[in-house]
């Protein structure tokens, strides 16, 4: 690539020295099952109304679990190596001749998937469901887990200037759940159940917080998951067990609800839950299905739809980066509390890093910083 | 009941000498599993805002039938004695005093179901889901398989002089194909598929026709009943089996409707049909499940809310009789071929009508003409 | 609290004389133009589904105040005598055999309108449009700066712990701010202009900030006003002034707001305010009219529409007094700066509260504690 | 079909010369007002996702008279020699590499706006009100009164077999019609008030019949107007007149329509019209402005909107293509009797064309068959 990069980066926040521009870019590509290597990584020409981006902080999601242990996730099966990671933020290093919102040495979020823009989903603004979705580390279109990427300019967003880069990588996962609360019409009178307090639960958490639900209740298996659901805003929790029928669960987050559930999250998509979900919801509410547990679900779905409780579901998000930019700066969110881990980017970084996202429940966002 | 009913009827549709007003009202009662007799039914006095019907049209539903055969229906258990039917039309006799809308003679096709009107899903306009509804012939309300019933006046509306009696008693399955079309938005550029093809299917594709829906598939394992779908305006006809994967189905479903399916409508409800829709419904469509096979259902349900297909559900319908009777008026849908049986209102005649409904796939809808 | 509550209900529609109530219920009475009388006001009977409230807190609006000094408020004119107000909030004293959710002693804010429930409006849930409302002090219908009143009791909403009667009494104004908020689909992710920072600008505001607004600017020609709404929450204010060009005022605007303006409301309704609400307000987005200045317009419409830019009204409020309880009750708004003048309820009382509240501009509020 | 189409893409962003189409382009250039000249029109390189046509029909548009008459439509000026038109069909010669959904011979409709799907509004599915825009024969953007265009391959949309070129054409002004019911929500049950029954008057009533709304009344001036209105479908027509006050005019209006009016479309634009609409629709209804008489309105909104009859406008249309050629496929519209004149493209020709269009109110569309 014989793009020059002679900019010389910014004087604020994370303005790393960039003399290693002219290095070669590495990236942490996906060779098979558990196995991460760090290699070299070619870039594209940049064109136009592309953006150079060297990236700063990489958040590592389940779905990169997924890929990593099993080389698929869901129906996307990697075939061929894969350099992996979609939640990023770093530092813009040179722009296209059309790029006029963006100078080098801005700091910017990325969203990660390039739509096609022509398609009747694109053209009628559900662009997150656009066929020909090119989508960062979804294979087989590479991931940003890199020095750097070429990224268009309209999907690099900067970020104000109290927003850290690692909050900027953030708006990755909390999108997920301004997208879901978006989509189940949350708003200041909304009574608001979340099942599953993983790192989907509590960013839906927070999102619904931000969208002034009037009251959310959280249930989950795990005492840790529930205290920092708890501390992140949650106004009631509920210890809910694989072992105890859908419903007395329901009995008991309808106590702690106080008052009729309209809206449902299940972050966890498991047949319990989304029972339980949908038993709770108040007649016209709305079940959202936002976890993927199992693929197949077995449902007492009649009941619900006949009390006009819809089930509607998500794929990613779409339009969320300004709004996330805007609760991160006005302190209506704080995702800082999510990050629970940082490390490097090396190779033995980068395994450690994988291995404690992969384990235990106390790890709710694995961040990298480049 | 010490009112007079002295007014002399009409002289235009359908005015049977009333005379008889003076006489018992008799009603048929269910009594028990597969019993139904005749008897007298007492009404209650008439309100100011009452209107007394002599029915003259009542059609049997399925949920009649089911009623009839198991003494309930969902979660409706039938527990003392009630009279039956919820499907009507008739001439208004009497009006209260603060009726100002009817005149004895009127010819007026009922709405069924008594909402509170006061909580706050009757507030938002969801009167439907009023947790205190009292509606015709689902326990323990009695129906309106009688004479005579008193019903409030806001209920009852006036049939335009070219719909039959019988037409307006069909404005209660119509209503249920209306408040789908308008749950799942259906509109001049929906392409439509109905998953079964029995009284329900084929009332949700009438109301499909009347929304203009680009185009509307009808899938059945029935033969016959495919024939009366393609007669009803479908324009394409799959039939489908028990035996084949749904893979295959959707194969030919989608082959059938040529472009993306935006709206599927499972008025069956059964694992395979649900699957089916499910699996057949382009990416940000809409499943409404309509039919209510299966309490509970085993579905590859994630897969589907990933493409942001939404399931939604409909429970009776809402403010959908000025509409039909305007749909009936205009000729926009033609209910008449759906009525296949006819009964007259005696011991024999219908117990002769509940077994010609329970009875073959053949029977569509069945009509007392009292 | 001395209230008997002794009268024994009547078990039919009201038909016993309430001579039973200890003390005369005594009403502001508007006689003629500027000439309000404190009188005797007979209640009607208690129906079973009827409260009778013995009021404590009334605040005075501007449309009182229009009837007050002209009898006639809009299209509305006076023609009896008759009770004003109809903001307030009290505590029950007898509640009708039918009442469940409300006990003796129970402190209560009224939603003043008595909608038909039969109409097509009222079903479809927007009953604030009612043709047959019966609202407090909306001629003909009495108000409620009285004694006591009777009241329907589903229009009767339980005072939180937290929230006084004062602050039930603003659930009325503030309801008009929620419902325009609603209107216009005010979202965390909208940026609003408020023209005009009179009781209802200030209210809207509030209601802004409740629907977490990402950030408001207030514009009013009044330096106290916008002192008022800054410390309200308003995030920008702009000094505007009936001898400047409606296009510096709009520059003002943006440069304030920094990003486009998503909603305004225009709480004032005069040519300049609404022309520079059309002008001010970003392609796609929504111009709210609350305010009533003028009943005719000459505006710069066609751009503005072009630009679909879509212009929307209110009639009053619905089903706001559950959200307006909640959003005190929380905290999350705080109607208390906006009461600024206090009243008792005698003859004197009652002529100084008027001429308070059509007086100068630093009244926002008056109420009169009862 | 005599066409070259020898150039073989070009690998880059479009930088060849195109000397290599057969014949010399030819186009009519407006140069001032009142001149039109068809002088020769070079063309752009045919990029890889561009289609170049052979246009074979062009309508002139309202707007286009105005660009002649006066060199400006509303804020629109030509301010440089620029080809006019805008509503077009042809037959494809030749595809970009990447175009895969034509061939050439296609003959396709071109919808003619260039919008640059990067921006907010273009993300949402707001295309139409993006504000880099590029749109046939809007200054400072060349038309497509042309030989042949080079157009983006997402907005040429191929024609079904029984619809043909001039068909294709009136896509353009149907889509006005089409968007205009879509934004104001025509349904089933709508009833609808047309206001004026120029050509935009008529593809509205063409798109309230499509979408079936109920009843559909439509007013005008102008007697041969009326009747064509009534030929195409309109259930009844109202004359009015210039003298005759707004509250006459409703009272005829409301009584052509026999019930409420839910729905207006202003397809003039003036005092007169937009107050007659306003004051004739329903509490909680939609007044669309369409036409665009007058900038400035001088109209009784206050009152309209305390009705909360809301205002909405329209800005040409978005994803109309799809739908409006299938209703001319399925024969729900039909626009060939809106095609009263046929002109050639030569000098002389487009000047007569220019004139029958400016002319007589009997003109409703002007066709080039090139």
């Amino acid at each position: 690539m014989g793009k020059g990069g002679k900019t010389d980066g910014g004087d604020g926040f994370g303005d790393a020295s960039r003399d290693d521009v002219e290095q070669e870019n590495m990236a942490a590509w996906l060779l098979g099952v558990n196995t991460l290597k760090i290699q070299p990584f070619k870039l594209p020409n940049l064109g136009p109304r592309d953006v150079l981006v060297r990236l700063k902080a990489v958040g590592i999601c389940g779905s990169d679990v997924h890929h990593f242990k099993n080389m698929r996730c869901a129906d996307f099966v990697v075939k061929e190596p894969m350099v992996i990671g979609h939640e990023c933020a770093g530092i813009v290093e040179e722009v296209g001749s059309e790029v006029k919102h963006l100078v080098p040495g801005d700091r910017v979020a990325l969203e990660p998937g390039i739509n096609c823009k022509r398609c009747e989903l694109c053209k009628q603004g559900r662009y997150n469901l656009c066929p020909e979705m090119k989508f960062f580390g979804s294979p087989p279109t590479h991931g940003c887990l890199a020095n750097q990427v070429v990224h268009p300019g309209d999907l690099c967003f900067k970020l104000p200037n109290n927003v850290s880069l690692e909050e900027g990588a953030m708006c990755e996962p909390l999108s997920v759940g301004v997208h879901a609360c978006r989509r189940a019409n949350v708003c200041p009178q909304t009574n608001v159940l979340v099942m599953g307090a993983g790192p989907i639960g509590l960013v839906t958490l927070l999102a619904a917080r931000a969208f002034e639900a009037s009251r959310i209740v959280v249930a989950d298996v795990n005492d840790h998951r529930l205290s920092v659901a708890k501390a992140l805003g949650a106004h009631e929790i509920v210890k809910v067990s694989t072992n105890i029928e859908v419903a007395e669960e329901v009995a008991k987050i309808k106590e702690a609800m106080g008052t009729r559930v309209d809206v449902s999250f299940d972050c966890a998509g498991f047949n319990k839950t989304m029972a339980t979900a949908l038993s709770a919801t108040g007649s016209g509410g709305k079940v959202c299905l936002v976890g993927m547990g199992q693929r197949e679900l077995t449902l007492p779905l009649t009941p619900a739809t006949a009390r006009e409780v819809d089930v509607i579901g998500i794929f990613r998000y779409k339009n969320t980066w300004p709004l996330c930019l805007e609760l991160l700066r006005s302190g209506k969110v704080d995702v800082k509390p999510l990050i629970t881990h940082r490390f490097g980017f090396s190779q033995k970084e980068v395994e450690k890093a994988f291995e404690a996202s992969a384990g235990g429940a106390n790890a709710i966002k694995v961040m990298f910083n480049l």
